[in-house]
């Protein structure tokens, strides 16, 4: 069955909403550690805090937590690094372990400065390919992004519905910084039955003029907003965005990355 | 009295809250015309909805109104391009009129293609200098950006402020394409009252490992959750967000421009 590229609202009602959007923490998450049942956890958790899961409700979990539930963690002891990681380090001044797992998840060096900022292997332009230390048990252990965010995002969304009975879409983000504007934004890294975009294209606008080049970048934008609740050092690792109106859809977050052959950014 | 570049978080818990967000439209404004009262209009129309401003509430406002309220609407027929204009609309089979406004707001193109990406005088990289047909009543009109976000978000909040009695954020957004991401997302041109960056530099993570290069672009967080609400085609350009914690300061959006020489992602 093919795949639209992008969603289209149902009519301009969609998106019009005056219902009020609500976003809260799933608060009390345990250490996260490989193979723990992460949806189960989060029901259980979510359930011990009184929240019960709504049809539609949105979950925008930080990509640290999937990351350790799939292993996606390395010690830095046990990396060899080659004599090209062994050269780049030296000139960015890094641990030479830690650069060379940066260039092993990544397709091509966009610039070796102060960090590296690479394009990793599922095409994300981003510092240091999203390997982190922040948040990781011991001084030695980094996490890497997960392997494939939008497949993690599926098999969450699916493990919440059969827990919960109920259609719950599922974001994973991580904050990436960006071209242009300071500071870091959350961004969906992988996504599972919200639209990633959403195609405005065609549609009119109050006036019924034909809106030109408005596709909006939807799980973005949710992500962003739970980076509100997100403190990174705050351990609020899961947000639960109810009220937001969509159409459910499977439309991976893979669609935010924007071929070069687009892009007149650059 | 000299201000901080970004803002720290009073603590830990001031982005930890368990406390929901909340966002909500503010439903039934009229068309926006040169010389309106924009905040009594405003407050007027909230009040109607029912709505009351509360301590700390955050507006967000789309660029569109604050522009039709400062008179930033252009007929083109009024516009005489130059030959550069001319020659450039030719190539990007445009309207050489609305070629000229582009080139006057700008102080540089980034790419000339389908569309003009372009420094604004502002030090905003976007298509077209944010110049915009769309939700501008006449064929031949269009709307540039406010001369100065952060004086129009001020002045909002300092009007706001006296009608309402209490302390209101305002941030003016607008949304932007990106490099390497595909989609718009709607991002903070003017801020007062809500730090623009918040800088968790030197802030420890649950581990009590220094969390190194995180600075959150915040009000660019909060235009993006608003931008949920903000359908292009629904008339809903004022969304109130409810609930976020944050530290009541002076930061404007010119902050979130990156300076070129520390832009390692172009």
């Amino acid at each position: 069955m093919a795949q639209q590229r992008v969603d289209r609202p149902k009519s301009n009602r969609a998106r019009s909403s005056f219902s009020p959007l609500k976003l809260f923490v799933i608060p009390g998450l345990p250490e996260i550690r490989k193979n723990h049942d992460l949806p189960k956890l989060m029901t259980n958790t979510a359930s011990k805090a009184g929240i019960v899961f709504e049809q539609n409700d949105i979950l925008v979990v930080a990509q640290k937590i999937i990351s350790k539930s799939e292993g996606r963690v390395v010690h830095l002891s046990k990396i060899k690094p080659s004599p090209e990681s062994q050269s780049l380090a030296k000139k960015l001044e890094n641990d030479s372990r830690f650069i060379e797992l940066i260039l092993r998840e990544s397709r091509r060096v966009v610039r070796a400065d102060r960090v590296l900022i690479v394009e990793t292997h599922h095409g994300f332009v981003c510092a240091n390919a999203g390997i982190d230390h922040s948040n990781v048990p011991g001084r030695d252990q980094v996490t890497l992004l997960p392997k494939n965010p939008d497949r993690s995002a599926r098999r969450l969304a699916a493990a919440l519905r059969r827990l919960t009975g109920k259609r719950v879409a599922v974001i994973i983000s991580d904050t990436f910084g960006r071209p242009w504007r300071l500071g870091l934004t959350n961004v969906a890294l992988g996504a599972s039955g919200v639209p990633a975009l959403l195609d405005l294209r065609g549609a009119r606008d109050r006036g019924k003029k034909i809106l030109h080049a408005t596709m909006l970048a939807v799980a973005d934008e949710l992500a962003a907003a739970a980076g509100l609740l997100m403190g990174k050092s705050s351990g609020t690792p899961a947000v639960i965005i109810r009220g937001y109106r969509y159409r459910p859809t499977q439309s991976p977050a893979s669609r935010l990355i924007r071929p070069a052959k687009v892009d007149l950014f650059r």
